[in-house]
């Protein structure tokens, strides 16, 4: 039997309490796809190592650098955006020049979800959607910034909007599914996989 | 005389109205201390063109890929973080293995200003900050998402924080300009430089 091949497995439910659990049964259900899942609490450093921060980092890229591709949970944290620590590790990996597959739990998109937030006014002078701060939304009808949607959607598989209630919307698995199915279609279809680019 | 070497200049001043002339601003300042600064908006997709957003992340992408090392502007953004387009493009350079300078106009760590602007709460439980959704605040009294901050610190030049009015947050240049004395520095001091790997 061939090795599995590898997924990082990112997204904010490492900031869960249960983020153990989450990543544990996210890997089992990798496994149910042939898959073999890569989850970053795995290489957690423990809590009295000095510049733990640094050690976390450092073994969060050689996963991303020893995986095959990565499933990245794009849900807005903290704000109508996603998780910066995800979206980091997202960039990281399309340039390593592997595949980069992502789920939301927002189906709208972000200038809809500002506008229905009360976030974003109408500007008659420039003729575009302004936030509190005075900059302009993006109104590509994406998810949310271009370049994380236009970095999957480039790869032939855009991100997967799924919506979910506000207690479930970071430990739904629906999106990530989704996602596994899609990894499972590019890896059997024969497209290209180690050594191309999809940093395009 | 030698080519000179070039910035990808990334930053959420995109979204500014005025968001041409600070690229231009910056520019000139990079021409100052011997470099060409590479602004996304120079590149920009004429409105009418369809899937416009697919051709600025191309145009993006290749500008980074064409970059010796990029400066990134990681000033909270519509959140206590970073902007998500900022940081993406910050991952996919790390990935091309190039070296990333980063600033901040936010003087304070990540779960301090959480903690002033009213968004962190003492759980007794697990003995952690924790959010309004309840996902636990980083504390390693670092800028933003230990990803962004380590990557940087782990390059020897930690993520430089300035403080700035909210009016003068995302168009003070003073961050910028001790980002440009460090890539100053560390492409004068005979560091590898093409071919290093900074993504370790």
């Amino acid at each position: 039997m061939s090795e599995r091949r590898k997924i990082y497995l990112a997204g904010p439910e490492v900031f869960l309490a249960d983020a153990i659990d989450v990543g544990r049964r996210k890997k089992e259900l990798c496994a149910e796809y042939g898959f073999e899942g890569l989850f970053p609490f795995d290489n957690e450093a423990p809590p009295a190592e000095p510049r733990r921060d640094l050690s976390i980092y450092r073994a969060n890229v050689d996963m991303l650098r020893g995986a095959d591709c990565g499933i990245f949970n794009l849900t807005p944290f903290r704000g109508p955006h996603a998780d910066v620590g995800t979206v980091f590790e997202m960039g990281l990996l399309t340039g390593f020049g592997k595949p980069a597959f992502g789920y939301s739990y927002e189906g709208e998109a972000l200038l809809d979800r500002m506008k229905r937030d009360g976030q974003a006014a109408f500007d008659e002078a420039s003729q575009l959607w302004l936030d509190a701060s005075g900059m302009a939304i993006e109104d590509f009808g994406r998810a949310d910034n271009l370049m994380i949607d236009a970095c999957l959607a480039e790869q032939g598989h855009p991100l997967v909007r799924r919506r979910a209630s506000a207690a479930n919307r970071f430990t739904d698995l629906d999106g990530f599914l989704r996602c596994l199915e899609l990894e499972r279609r590019h890896f059997a279809t024969g497209r290209p996989e180690r050594g191309a680019d999809y940093a395009r």
